[in-house]
């Protein structure tokens, strides 16, 4: 009967069976230590000279195989105690041993520095470490309390489809599929169909993978990603939404606390203080503050540009006590088709962007619900509505006043952990270069 | 303040303000009644002719319309209690009302019996309908209690892609995007990386679309489906995937039991028992069954065709009380090269169907989890290991004896209702006429 790794150090005295990894063996002659790692944790197992067998298995193991090891738990003893990890009390002697798997050579130390793509190359291999381990474990938990949170407040999960055909926007983002002599396309996101859904529901939420056929490679760009989407229905205006998104955020931050302390301890990163109302500003606002106090003038421009992000950032960090902030009020030409507009000022849209430790995490918005501005607003973009027919459907049968709001999951995890490059929050990260492995230059 | 509908009986003689969509307009002249329906339910309200204006406005509502109605909670009179209906025993007198969204002309009654072509024709309108939103409410029941029972059984949540380079298989089912040049696939399930991913997690669940460029168009294959899938190391062999899956299937319908009753009874369907130990015979154990007992002999063959799916299932739930079936031991010339082989018989697999209401839901196996020996496989197949480098690092690296199982979503949402067409159990179902709208000729 095995054991998780994680009890061990309360079964002092006993004998169990444990399974895992070889995490590292360090062989001091008479005696071989071998870390075992399972999915629980860690322990350090001896070796002892007089177990003559085991003890020649043990010097052939290599790292990153896989064994079953028995034997009992000890107390360590006063000068071995390593306070600093779960089981640095106890230790394994072992009394019998089992290869399931042995391993080949690796390609380098788990602790060895590494540059990006030596990271990507490897990837079935890097990924067992262990800051790789905690990004992605915090990341499942990040995407688990997205849901949570959401069914909690009656949206309902659904499916929405990633092969979609009409590219109707136009975009030249979008990936080309041949789908029985058509040519069909890779959903952009799943704005449409959670739009139609609010017909249905009201209120829905998806996660589900997205894609950009964007041409360049940087640090926060990925061609397939995953975006954690809601759409609402019977709100006053984006107010709604924007709220929603704090609550959830909150939501987040509480659960992280309870169940990530330790992956953030060890990424040497702060879980963030989300505050009870995120300070929010105007794009207008945001660039006369940053004109006024960086004496570059931006209120011509109509979008923010990343370093004015990363100023906005550091500034609400500063002087507003939050690693949030949010900005409303974008142009009307900058924005989608389906952006409510303000009806106070229609150059202006209700809608707004999310920062979250300089860079934008969250695009929402109200949307339009009513089917004649609708198709007035396709056709102000210069697009047919008649390519819209399946979607516009959903307004011609009554829909609430509306929005909602996509979040990437990897950008979001990224930001957590503050790491340099989101293909580091991505498990198999795609992009122009490579999928998997670099893809040829044929 | 907004009242849900579900919470208007509970307050009887109270002023409330509800919104919602028209779900039917009955017009006797002096009244009008209006079923008023939002996410949580369904109430009858009625315009009295005395309020003039209310009454001009309801006389023009159309069934779908958005409105907001305001009025008191009134208990029904004796004969007009309705008490099959959740707020048969009250009604809303309207004391104001504002349409919030006009709906233009329905294109057919919400009861009228329409084909499935029609149906997917209006998705935007038919999903509305009573007895999709049951469909896919529980759709989405299923999906959180698949994820609730493998997080609880220690199963990290895994985000796989579904870009993928090399179409290593070499299947003729798979969708090809063109990718900066090169040509990229659509992947047909998340295999190889949830087996990666067991080298990191141990265990994992992964819930996305996967997809099949399948040239026929039947009532149980979709293009693009969602595929609810497993992994999980340091397994005895396979039966332990099957336990793992029956106790699954065990918390699925205790769930269903507690939040989908009414849903079950609106589509006339039965919730399944599912057995503690869901009955098995192997692949040869079935055949002779069915030779025998039908006369047709069907022992030679290396699958089960449909109709023997059927008979099987029929014979589970007469002669064994079972809606489900497991169908081990099937030769290894049928199953992917990554199967584990039968130690005793590497003619056959380590591997398993499970049958549900006549059709396969589940296929699942151990794999294979040393490098030599996948190798091996994949060059028996025909296969260049080459191609499969990236995955096969994996196995360099030590992997635990492992398997895991994969679901489709639609599919066992259309056998848990009946369903004539998985088509009705996808919310938005591709094939290879239709993506929304039928593909064009041209």
């Amino acid at each position: 009967m095995r054991t998780l790794i994680k009890d061990a150090a309360s079964k002092a005295g006993e004998e169990v069976e444990l399974k895992g990894w070889v995490d590292s063996r360090r062989d001091h002659g008479k005696l071989i230590f071998i870390d075992i790692r399972d999915r629980s944790g860690k322990i350090q197992a001896v070796a002892l000279p007089n177990h003559k067998e085991i003890h020649e298995i043990c010097g052939f193991l290599r790292p990153e195989g896989v064994i079953k090891a028995t034997g009992k738990i000890n107390l360590r003893p006063e000068n071995m105690i390593n306070k600093n990890e779960a089981n640095g009390t106890v230790e394994l002697e072992i009394t019998a041993i089992e290869v399931l798997s042995a391993a080949k050579d690796i390609p380098f130390e788990s602790d060895a520095e590494i540059n990006i793509d030596t990271y990507l190359d490897y990837l079935p291999y890097t990924l067992r470490r262990e800051k790789a381990r905690a990004v992605f474990k915090t990341q499942s938990v990040i995407a688990r309390s997205f849901r949570n949170f959401f069914s909690g407040e009656e949206f309902v999960e659904i499916q929405a489809p990633k092969l979609i055909g009409d590219d109707a926007e136009g975009g030249a983002n979008s990936f080309d599929v041949g789908y029985f002599g058509h040519t069909a396309h890779l959903a952009q996101s799943p704005q449409f169909y959670k739009q139609i859904m609010v017909g249905v529901f009201e209120r829905v939420f998806t996660i589900g993978n997205v894609y950009r056929a964007e041409k360049h490679s940087t640090t926060r760009h990925l061609n397939e990603y995953t975006s954690m989407d809601i759409e609402m229905g019977f709100i006053k205006d984006h107010s709604d939404i924007m709220a929603m998104e704090n609550s959830f955020l909150k939501s987040l931050e509480e659960t992280l606390r309870k169940e990530c302390a330790g992956e953030f301890e060890l990424l040497e990163a702060e879980i963030p203080v989300v505050p009870d109302r995120i300070p929010a500003m105007t794009l207008r606002e945001a660039q006369s503050l940053i004109t006024k106090e960086t004496g570059n003038d931006c209120t011509a421009e109509p979008d923010l540009e990343p370093e004015h992000e990363r100023w906005l950032c550091a500034y609400a960090k500063e002087k507003l006590g939050s690693d949030f902030i949010f900005i409303t009020g974008f142009p009307t030409s900058k924005r989608p088709f389906y952006t409510y507009r303000d009806e106070k000022d229609p150059a202006y849209t209700k809608g707004f962007d999310l920062l979250f430790r300089g860079v934008e995490i969250t695009t929402g918005s109200q949307r339009i619900h009513d089917y004649d501005d609708l198709v007035s607003s396709i056709r102000e973009k210069g697009l047919d509505p008649e390519k819209f027919a399946f979607y516009l459907q959903a307004f011609k049968y009554g829909m609430p006043p509306h929005g909602g709001f996509g979040m990437g999951l990897e950008r979001l995890t990224q930001k957590m952990f503050n790491l340099p490059n989101v293909k580091e929050a991505a498990l198999f990260p795609r992009d122009i270069n490579r999928i998997d492995r670099l893809l040829s230059t044929d």
